[in-house]
């Protein structure tokens, strides 16, 4: 989208323990922002979700290892753009080590505290020298404020930084993201980030990111294709026992802002889709159907045309492996129902057409009449743009 | 594409015992044939596969009813294009009913060994009175020579008629298709016909028409938007037993051009992809594998660029949930191994890229290193034609 959903703020606040900053060490062009750190005082509890593609990038492989030998312990995090140091063998899992130890050395800690994520064209050799070379560099400028050079640093093709953060009475939660999308010339990946002061164990912290995660970055969908680098992390400074309800509450709403954003940010993009789906059997099913209709290429261009086209949302919710009845499922965009009591309503179509020509962010529902689960899955719409940008001969 | 792969025939011979036609009845704009009839001289076996969606079209339901009742023996086929029948409750299946039941008093045959298929926008009433009121007309019309009126009468944004056939020494196969991809202004429908006077018998050629489907129209793929109405039949006129595996090799054959003419003539698309999917441990999971990388989006949309993006290939092949090692896989792009050895070799990308520019039929292939199965599957190119195609507002 050209602009942002939301205006991009100026500055971000950190969750107490953490600190943030970036360098430019040539991996972009122009001398723009390309080497991230989030850094923690002292260890903190982390927990990460990786890529469910079977093709993964250097990161993930070394991530893994450190989160086991470290027991979730993390003092920082390094993200390079540009590079996805992925499909290159073990001479990249060889870099990304060789990256993490050279910064945990500077850290005097063990270098399984030291996690790495890469993104950006996949294939090429990382380019190691030059990343280590800026580490000291990256030390000098990391600092409270600095959360909005670290979001600018991990943006390939996204067109604005994306963070987001809420606080409650016991603390702060603040996210970061880039992603998704395609990135010229090469796939892209979606990486995530959330801090936290509010009180996490790395007893807990696991399965809450599972949740989390489910919940809002597992619900977006731009294009169906998944990045070998797709990495969300969690990182929590304080060690304090706290409602973990409420801990979840606050990351899943960091993690659906996040989410939203990337979605809106898709490539050629004019509109942020929500999926609404009402009356599943379960929130599995939900999400399921959800996903279906939010990745359908005819659901997607009847938005880039502005058609309330309730004939492809029920199809495609048809295709998603739910056994439901066409005659008791409702279908709405925006705030006319369409499809309803076994029929369309063309006369309500008019309605709904304005609501995607009007509305930036646009809703397409469907009730499919087997119970009480919901879900809402965030997507797009496919322009001729995203065409163009992602059949552009790599040069 | 602008052009169909091969020339279209003038004419296309039918199997002994087997009547072709068509008529124009008003569906279609400016008096283009809409309503094509199938025809046998006596009650032959029939067999019939369905699409998985669970939105499903009032034919469809018809049909399964009509087989089961007629112990797979039928006289005719209907099929009507520019309305799907399909979200039109109880009122669609009455409709089409009431098409079967007339046409079988005038054949004066049992109701049920008539059949039906329709195609076109979703949600409107059938105009059955418009199909009725045509029928004395198409019996007319029918005729051993009628094939290519047939065929023309169930296109939709189809740009040329699919016929194949193949002929043996006991006998003749002829296929029919309409699709894929999608019509404006609604979904489209792929559907097929086989007929045969090779030996058929009721009892094989249900399982034989699974396994001829799995292999040819199951492994298309426009945008992987199914329709409710995907319908695929075979009839076959002769009792005399018969080599059953010649007769499946013939209808894998007539099967497999016809699905090649529908991805070549997807909308929007300049190129037929024929992705070969090869080292893999069983044939499903080749075709899993295939499946995945020939419904990318990324890949699609590299094809259109004639970029040789193997990252996005074996990036692809990575999410289709089958485990294989990177290292060990190979890519190529026509005859170029663009990825072997567990690295990319780009100076082979030149002789890829030239593939893709200058062949209108192109090769994607990926070796996934596990076994000795393969399979192809079809597809085509996503241009920013096809979004424009699909993005008009019903009008």
């Amino acid at each position: 989208m050209t602009e942002p959903l939301e205006p991009v703020p100026h500055a971000v606040a950190l969750p107490a323990g953490f600190r943030a900053g970036a360098v430019a060490c040539g991996l972009k062009k122009q001398g723009a922002l390309d080497l991230g750190l989030l850094l923690a005082d002292q260890p903190v509890a982390a927990a990460a979700v990786f890529t469910r593609n079977r093709l993964v990038g250097a990161h993930i492989e070394v991530c893994r290892d450190h989160l086991a030998r470290s027991n979730g312990l993390v003092r920082a995090v390094l993200v390079n753009a540009r590079n996805a140091n992925c499909a290159t063998g073990r001479q990249g899992v060889d870099d990304a080590r060789r990256c993490c130890r050279e910064l945990a050395s500077r850290l005097r800690c063990p270098p399984e505290q030291v996690l790495m994520a890469s993104t950006g064209p996949i294939g090429a050799p990382l380019p190691t020298d030059r990343i280590v070379g800026h580490l000291d560099a990256l030390l000098d400028a990391v600092a409270p404020d600095g959360g909005m050079a670290f979001a600018r640093a991990i943006m390939t093709t996204d067109t604005h930084p994306k963070v987001a953060s809420t606080r409650t009475e016991h603390g702060l939660a603040t996210g970061f993201a880039k992603g998704a999308g395609m990135v010229h010339p090469d796939m892209a990946t979606m990486l995530g980030f959330l801090l936290t002061d509010l009180g996490l164990t790395t007893g807990t912290m696991a399965s809450m990111l599972q949740r989390v995660a489910a919940r809002t970055f597992h619900r977006v969908t731009v294009d169906g294709d998944t990045s070998p680098n797709d990495t969300l992390m969690v990182l929590g400074s304080s060690r304090t026992p706290a409602d973990t309800a409420a801990v979840e509450a606050a990351l899943t709403e960091v993690g659906t802002k996040l989410a939203r954003q990337i979605a809106a940010d898709g490539e050629g993009a004019t509109r942020l889709v929500t999926v609404q789906v009402r009356g599943a059997r379960s929130e599995a099913e939900a999400t399921d159907v959800g996903r279906t209709i939010a990745t359908s290429p005819l659901v997607k261009t009847a938005v880039a045309g502005r058609d309330p086209n309730w004939g492809r949302i029920l199809s495609a919710a048809g295709r998603a492996g739910i056994e439901f009845t066409a005659e008791r499922a409702r279908v709405w965009v925006g705030s006319a129902e369409v499809f309803a009591d076994g029929k369309p309503w063309p006369d309500r179509e008019a309605v709904a057409h304005r609501h995607l020509c009007d509305e930036r962010e646009v809703v397409l529902g469907v009730d499919l009449g087997l119970g009480t689960a919901a879900a809402d899955v965030w997507s797009c719409d496919l322009t001729a743009d995203y065409v163009r940008i992602n059949a552009d001969y790599r040069s």
